[in-house]
Parts: structure tokens; C-alpha cells; sequence
């Protein structure tokens, strides 16, 4: 099964827009996974695969994001979380969060590290250096490339709303780019921001069904109505999708002592219903 | 020493605007040094440190990719690496590679494993997320960050040469943004590449006298004389200098069996010597 097939399956099998994100800082963590050099000891892996398993059955995705490992030195628990995720909860995707972006002999190692190192069915990827940086991802024919394309964050419009000429924003433009030509092979994705609606509803007229990996919800404020009637798709009889609803930290530090899974599980749940309510 | 400082004292001590690129790839290492697993034993070190030691005195700067480091699980050989420099060789700084871009709490962990773990002296960086992308690796006061501006691939024309209004293409917006705007600590450079000598030119004409590191040389062809001619800073009794100009492949691979060192040794010197003959 690629990427697309899996997450559509998720999406079904589920009945879930949900994007669990797994940004796990140890400073955050319940206490008694804490101490001196705990993420040495396979706390990291603890805490998220505690996530993981409270939380398999209400997602449609995870989303590990590699600088919350790479910052501790926990390459290996990132590997030992994605084998655990495709051993245990088989059919729920793996996205690796790694925005990367370069030329393409090292794209190729990019690559080999996000599929074949880390087993990720799909990896995000900044468009700044065009469509040869993104090729070898590509060439992975049963994988995902979610490409950045209008951030949450409050300098994303520093460049990303810039206009570039035909009455359109770059952001606009990246769109349109990925949908007509990068993603001549089925395997792209976008990501758009949650807290800008309006764009999401822009981005969805120009890429017709293509699945938008959506962050902002929670912590960064993003309203989840907005955000679900602006990017679902499908208007028949069945309840939309073509988004992956992302939230890291309102569900991670849900609780803060030796029950935050079921906590974590809690505050998914009921996001997921939230999403539900307006598909 | 500041990572600006660090460079332009080694500007002048080295007499060199060469940038070695250390791009490790076991498929092309000498003989001695292959082998089954042999990226797992060290041999990515060892191959890196033996160019490194023969070209310390040639060079201005070194600049690990981290791609070709994360795709053989030597994150521990790269911590090895950039320790070797800085004990062996101090005040050349080492730029790491990585082109990371991300929302602030998470760059704040990229900007850690940047300068905590690996202790490099500066890091390359993505702009399309915009200013509060960059700025957890402003606040680290004594290091730099690159920002890409105009990349050496084919596809980097993709985005990066869209016209953005007032007769600027992207890359020139960018080029302004952070020479008015970004740097306002004076820790910024951007990369241009030097398969396109009058784009140089103008990110010059930009940026005053910023620090740029131009890729694409060698390998991917670029003209030396056209490239220091037009990127070079300074137009008094002494060489021009503001060029970290990169070599990657045409170094590391000069020589493919024991004495690979002293070829790697051979051609930077002529390299750094042809790029003294225009500044």
C-alpha cells in the first residue's frame, strides 16, 4: 500500500481527521519518566510509545518531528517509535516532520535516511529549492512528500505571501506547482496552516483532492470549524476528508503525572469528535 | 570569537576563500577504508579526518553535510568530526550543513542540535518559513546563520526566481530581507550559488559586504573567475575577501586509493591558489 492508500484506509478504518504530532520534550514530560539524563535511557521512546498506544485507534497519522530526537541524541528511539508504530498499529502512516530541502545528491541521503533508516511512509519537505530537490523522494514510489506551502507560524508570510505576478500569492504558486506538475506521480501533499482558513479554502480550489497536512489546532489556536469546512473534501453522502489534523502539544501535556495517556487519549478523542462535528 | 570574526580571521591567516564541503560517501571512499559495515566502524571519521588534516591550512572554513552523516547513522561520527577540528585546527569554523527550517520551538531544538550537540560554529537555514524560523539561531550570539538565497540545482529558478514585484525575483527579496531586516546582529550570510556569477553580482550589490558561501564549483561546474569577480568584497591594497567558496566532491574523491589524503591536499591547493589569482 503507498502512502495515500494508507491514509485514506486510516481515514475510514478510524472515522478520524487526526494527526497526532510527536514532538516530545523531556522538560514536559510526567515526573516519573524524568531525571538526570532520562532521555539517555529510552524515555523519549517511553513517552511517545505510551502516546502511540493510547492513541492508535483515533488517528488517521503520527507525525514525529525529528529535532525533538535529534536535539537529545535519540536517533534510536526515533527508530525504535516508527518500528513500534508499524509493528503494533499496522496501517496507521508514519510521517517524518524533517522539512528538508536540498540539492539532489543529498536529497538521495535525505531520503535514505526518512524511508529506509527511519521506515517513515512520508516525509515533509520545503519547496524553496525547486522540483529536483524533491525527486528523490519521489523516486520512492510507495511513499509520501508533504511539501510546506503555507506555514502557521507568524513570519510564514515574510515570503509565502509574497505576490508573484497573475494575481497570486507564492503560496498560491507553490500549490499550483504541486498539484500540476510535482505530483504527476500521486504522492504529494501540502501543508497549510490551520490558522489561516481562508487559505486553506484558497489551496483546496487549486489542488482538488490532494490531502493538506494541516498544523495550528491547539496550542498555536487554529479553529477547528474553520479549519474542516475550508479543507475537507467530498460532498456525498459520506463525511469528507483530505485532512490530516495535526496537534502536538494539547494532547502530549494533557496530564502531567503517571496518567497522561489516558489523558492524552482524552483530549484525542475528543479533538477527533470536534473534527467529526463538521465533516 | 564570533563565527563572523572566526571567518575573517581565517580569511587572511589561511590566505583562502575555500570552503572544503565534507560529503562523505563510503560507495566512493578509497579501498582501504570500505567494506562491509564499514560506515559503522568509523571509516566516515577517519576518511573525513584525513582531508581535513590535510587541508587545514588551505582552507577558510569546513562544512560537514549532515545528510550524508544521518543516512549511515553516524550522528556520533559527526560529534567526533567537528571536535576533531576544533581541538586540532581551532579558529577555522565549521558551518553544518543542514538547511533546516521550522516554526521557533521547534527550531529552538534544531538550533541545539546544531550548536550544543554538534558545537558548530554556524548552520545553513531554510528562509521560506520566514524571520521567527531563524531566530532561535540568532539568539546562540556568537553564531552564524546561512540563509539560502539563490541555490545552485536547476530547479532552484523554481521559486526562487519568481518576480515578487518592484522588479525583484525572490531571491533578491530575500537577499534585501536579510541584509535589512534579519541580520540586524550581524550574524547572517546566504548561499549563492556559483552557477549563476551575475546573480552573485547582485546579492552583492544587496547585501554590502555579508559573507556569502557559494556552492557549485567544481563538480557542478561553476567559473571561479567568474564567481570571484563578482562576489568578492573589499577594493583596497589587500585581496578581496566575503566568499567562502565551496568544494565538495572535486576534494574528497581527487584520489581513490591510499594517498587519497595528499590528492585531496593537491587539488585544494590549486583551487584556493585559482581563486587568489582573481580576488
Amino acid at each position: 500500500m503507498t502512502f495515500i492508500q494508507s491514509l485514506q484506509a486510516a481515514w475510514q478504518r478510524n472515522d478520524s481527521l487526526l494527526c497526532v504530532g510527536l514532538d516530545p520534550d523531556p522538560a514536559k514530560f510526567p515526573v516519573h519518566l524524568c531525571g538526570r539524563g532520562a532521555e539517555k535511557n529510552g524515555s523519549i521512546f517511553e513517552f511517545c510509545r505510551s502516546i502511540v498506544d493510547a492513541t492508535a485507534d483515533l488517528v488517521c497519522c503520527f507525525k514525529p518531528q525529528i529535532a525533538y530526537f535529534a536535539a537529545h541524541r535519540a536517533e534510536d528511539q526515533l527508530e525504535a517509535l516508527v518500528a513500534h508504530i508499524h509493528l503494533t498499529h499496522p496501517g496507521i502512516p508514519v510521517i517524518l516532520d524533517a522539512k528538508r530541502g536540498d540539492i539532489g545528491s543529498t536529497a538521495e541521503q535525505y531520503a535514505i535516511e526518512a524511508f529506509e533508516r527511519y521506515g517513515a511512509d512520508a516525509v515533509t519537505a520545503n519547496p524553496y529549492m525547486g522540483r529536483d530537490s524533491v525527486e528523490p523522494y519521489l523516486a520512492y514510489k510507495d511513499k509520501g512528500v508533504i511539501l510546506l506551502c503555507r506555514t502557521s507560524n507568524p513570519g510564514g508570510s515574510d515570503l509565502q505571501f509574497l505576490d508573484v505576478g497573475g494575481g497570486m500569492k507564492l503560496y498560491e504558486h507553490v500549490a499550483r506547482l504541486v498539484a500540476e506538475d510535482w505530483n504527476s506521480s500521486g504522492q504529494c501533499a501540502l501543508v497549510v496552516g490551520a490558522t489561516f482558513p481562508a487559505e486553506i479554502a484558497r489551496v483546496r480550489e487549486l489542488t482538488g483532492d490532494m490531502p493538506l497536512l494541516v498544523p495550528g489546532i491547539g496550542a498555536q489556536g487554529g479553529d477547528i470549524e474553520a479549519t474542516v469546512k475550508a479543507g475537507r473534501t467530498g460532498n456525498g453522502d459520506r463525511p469528507g476528508t483530505g485532512l490530516m489534523i495535526n496537534s502536538s502539544r494539547a494532547i502530549l501535556y494533557a496530564g502531567k503525572d503517571e496518567h497522561f495517556a489516558d489523558a492524552a487519549r482524552r483530549v484525542a478523542s475528543e479533538t477527533r469528535d470536534a473534527i467529526n462535528r463538521f465533516r
